[in-house]
């Protein structure tokens, strides 16, 4: 009577649809996709036998694959669910349950906003890595690697990242996603203009160290 | 009879520019800086019992001042010299010894290659972890942090960099440091217009994947 889409998000799209042909028995149905408009309103088309409540646990690894299975996964992380305005509250008490049994920590947020924030905090990052570790491979090449720092191999771990989960993510999030890339283009653009002068890199330098010690603080 | 200016950049060049008033011997001058271009040809105008030849030990910590010394900071880790085609081989063998004596490799590099290929490997990464770590922090705030995981955190430790230092760095290898960001908001801006479709997504991703193993086979 649980059923908890795994999928990257447009298989769960997709997955959804089919729901009705394979599930015959009343049921709370969940996902763990990184979007979550779209499955949201995706899943108001479904038999009313099920209540539907979007998750996303924000726990994770680099790696895939049942061998990395380990059951600290979800540990003190993040459990987000989304659920809509006419949501009755016991589907959404079971699931939230269900994430502190496996020692998440639940949490519940305006689906809007989810996509707002991940778009920032998870989507962005994503891209960058992935667009720097290409810019910077191919402008120096295998050999000009081997100069390369701990620096550029933490800004770019997330580069190791695959093509076909991200590509579901950009597409059901391209508006906020696009905002999130717009102002960070833009950003870049302004110290690109002023690397003689140094006035806006003080500037940004200054404000990245204060957030990164927001970050860490509430992080590591 | 071995002088080593480790200033920021721009100190560095004044330094050099009073050498002749303090140090009344032979010498043979080097620097640690992390653009070479300049300061390389500043010390043309040394007096001639000056030898200089620049110097960029890519070791190096994210954390400064003397409690952090430690034994080990250039072990393994190369020691790039930039010297001119002019120079005695006697001064450079001196200084490949001392960079070998700290456990550093002492590689040869044209000063035109090191200041481009740092404004992919070091200076690019530096920029972007930083506009990166600014732009999230400011559209999502503290509380928005607070749902970052590892991904975040790992992508953006350089935004915890002093902007004394890169300020310096910026203005020494400006038009180097701006094609490489050049290339970056243009792969950025690729990506923003493609995200519906996921065309140009997936090419990056498979490229940065690329990219990343030569990277990680070759620095970690």
């Amino acid at each position: 009577d649980l059923v908890i889409l795994a999928a990257p998000v447009r298989q769960n799209l997709a997955l959804l649809s089919e729901l009705d042909e394979y599930v015959r028995r009343p049921a709370v149905v969940t996902d763990t996709g990184s979007t979550k408009r779209e499955i949201v309103d995706a899943a108001r088309l479904l038999p009313p036998r099920f209540r539907f409540i979007g998750g996303h646990p924000l726990g994770g690894a680099a790696v895939s694959g049942l061998e990395y299975a380990r059951p600290d996964l979800f540990k003190d992380r993040p459990w987000l669910f989304t659920p809509t305005s006419d949501a009755a509250s016991e589907p959404l008490d079971r699931l939230m349950s269900f994430a502190t049994a496996l020692g998440a920590v639940p949490e519940v947020v305006d689906v809007d906003t989810h996509d707002r924030l991940l778009a920032f905090v998870s989507h962005l990052p994503q891209l960058t890595a992935s667009a720097l570790m290409q810019v910077v491979g191919e402008g120096v090449g295998e050999r000009g690697l081997g100069l390369a720092g701990r620096g550029l191999v933490d800004t770019t771990r997330l580069a190791a990242s695959r093509a076909e989960i991200w590509k579901d993510i950009a597409a059901t999030n391209a508006d906020e996603v696009g905002r999130a890339l717009d102002v960070l283009i833009d950003l870049l653009g302004d110290l690109r203009r002023d690397l003689e002068t140094g006035d806006k890199l003080t500037d940004v330098f200054r404000q990245a160290e204060y957030w990164r010690r927001k970050l860490t603080g509430s992080t590591s």
